[in-house]
């Protein structure tokens, strides 16, 4: 049975003022960019301006679209089979056809709605920039904006990145609390597994329990089982009974409330070598002088070359995964990156990964991640840290 | 605990012949479409033409292209933390950029990769069309495209779609033990949910239920509980605790090795009172006459109004879900639709839904699906077939 969590599960939701407050700081921005609207279009944007949580958005079927004009509430733009759910939210103006129709998927419907908080000219603000996509077919996209003769496109991806990055005390505490009911399943999961089991098996009985624990879904769950250590960590189970000497590594996105946690444990069956104990030590030191350089002033490639230099030191080979850590909250992972050339300023509130991972011989990598908030006078762990020493499976 | 499956697990993967296969396929069509290469960016697609199989792509971060040519392999160009898990798939030309690198996330690598295979012009072919998406940002795909002057887009979903909507043996296989693994926990949940729980715990016990039985992920789980009947299919839970008199759907896309199933269950709490009961027998007895209309030579179409007869005969008042039905595989739907305005005709070895969905009172709907092959001389369950009369659960 896995642990339960000490923090107890926050209200689901939002309550209006949250959406309200979001909408008048895009707004500010807008207005500061000469930005007539808004045109969203992924699941996150959506959720952030109007509260929409669905996993529906897994069918490629349908578009959603959510216009924030520059004054007043955010305008939906949705399929008629959302309509209802839209209608819980704080919306009240949800526009919907019936869909599926590829002949016109809500084309002249966006259209409409866009004109109508615009006018017939001005600018357009989308997401263009890195870690974003437009999530509606591109020949869709065409016949849209050759109704939208006077209206220029501009990239407002910094607006939204920018809102986005700084979490609201409500987001922190839904991502304090999956957190650390994970943390507890991590913490229970020497009594869980054991030595002869598949890893196929190790993956589902961690996602179970993270069920049980709390999460509402365990939806990012991937690792690597190897001798002595792994090569990489993005994989589903590659079908390797666990074996004295094994390395174990789990990295999990769960979710409470359409947020994340992201972080990972490793563990050694039986024993473990001296390579892969060092390793890990490199890379739990590395995560606590994150932990201390991780505070407001400090830039995201100054944080990633701390982190970095611990390794070094150690005797790190590279790194594939090409970041140490990154932004949290609705996705699983978000900007900011923490790499060399991230400028990104550390400001209150937002909350981060700290990812330290390395070579550590030829084929063989370790990687360790802890989630972190930032606070006026420094960081503050959400996850309840990993032991220093990998916990031993017998 | 839940049945377990009457199938034996499928063997994970594929040999490398279905790759062989499936690019040969594409090789044939883009020749008829006087097409240099496809350049696909989506995660079936990927899929579909290496076997690349990870979670990783929830993390927004990093593009992930392949490349098609008029002859040879697949050529994969994605980021380095990619580059082992790409390695053990069929694909030999893996070509890996140190991601995240905003300032050129792939695109001079992706750019040279493109000329290698068609020369400074001729068409390239992606998808734009319904249903479809770009999934890298738009002001990267225009850099991209200021690099490759002499080369056009042409719109290759068809093409695609066309393969991917028929399933070879080994698809159908690993559908089929997603699907019978999935309706054996729908046949245990009255001995594992009971009058009082909390639909949040409902869920979270059904999603366990899918793991334990053998399912990779309850991917997609959503549902309503409500007296009488639900008003919408695609919420999570809305924090009631099941009475007596309460219908509730749950409807579900779990996967075995990145295949889904995708169907749907109701159940009566104590009782239910007529309208529901009736309801529920119309959209039973919908997907009956589905099931015998769905056969090669048919349309999805003609599948539609086969299905909505039936339900128009039971005073149904309208369908917010604006179709009956869809395929399905390596996605939770995927093309064609059973909708008014679908030609498509349906073929062996296609995967579909049968969802009659009606409104039989206002705000009150009732959905039912089930999972199909089509051989040669009709469709074939894959779902064990739901009880015509809604299970009452204690």
């Amino acid at each position: 049975m896995a642990q339960t969590s000490v923090i107890h599960p926050p209200q689901r939701g939002f309550p209006d003022d949250e959406f309200e407050t979001r909408t008048a700081k895009a707004q500010a921005l807008m207005a500061d960019h000469g930005l007539g609207a808004l045109l969203l279009t992924t699941e996150p944007e959506v959720r952030y301006f109007t509260g929409f949580l669905t996993q529906f958005w897994q069918s490629p079927t349908r578009p959603w679209f959510v216009i924030v004009p520059a004054q007043g509430k955010p305008i939906a733009v949705i399929p008629q089979i959302g309509g209802e759910c839209m209608g819980r939210t704080w919306i009240d103006d949800i526009r919907t056809w019936p869909s599926p129709t590829p002949e016109d998927e809500g084309i002249s419907l966006l259209s409409e709605a866009i004109r109508d908080v615009m006018g017939e000219t001005g600018s357009l603000g989308m997401m263009r920039g890195p870690e974003t996509h437009l999530r509606m077919p591109q020949a869709h996209f065409d016949a849209l904006m050759a109704t939208l003769d006077g209206v220029v496109i501009q990239d407002c991806t910094d607006i939204v990145r920018g809102m986005r990055m700084v979490k609201s005390v409500r987001e922190i505490e839904k991502i304090s609390y999956v957190c650390d009911t994970v943390s507890g399943v991590f913490e229970s999961l020497p009594k869980l597994i054991h030595t002869g089991m598949t890893d196929a098996d190790i993956f589902r009985r961690f996602k179970m329990a993270c069920l049980e624990a709390g999460a509402d879904d365990a939806a990012y769950v991937v690792g690597a089982l190897g001798q002595g250590g792994y090569g990489d960590i993005i994989s589903p189970p590659a079908g390797r009974v666990a074996e004295t000497g094994d390395v174990l590594i789990l990295d999990t996105g769960c979710t409470f409330d359409g947020y994340f946690c992201d972080f990972d444990r490793n563990y050694a069956f039986g024993e473990a070598d001296d390579a892969a104990h060092a390793a890990h030590d490199a890379v739990w030191r590395a995560t606590e002088t994150g932990f201390e350089v991780a505070r407001p002033g400090t830039t995201c490639e100054e944080l990633c070359a701390a982190m970095a230099a611990v390794m070094e030191e150690a005797g790190a080979m590279g790194n594939d995964v090409g970041r140490l850590g990154h932004g949290l909250g609705m996705q699983l992972t978000e900007w900011p990156s923490n790499r060399i050339g991230d400028k990104t300023v550390i400001e209150p509130n937002m909350v981060l990964t700290l990812e330290p991972g390395m070579t550590f011989a030829p084929g063989k990598v370790m990687v360790h991640e802890e989630n972190i908030v930032i606070r006026e006078d420094g960081a503050e762990w959400l996850t309840r840290r990993a032991p220093r020493e990998m916990p031993v499976i017998s």
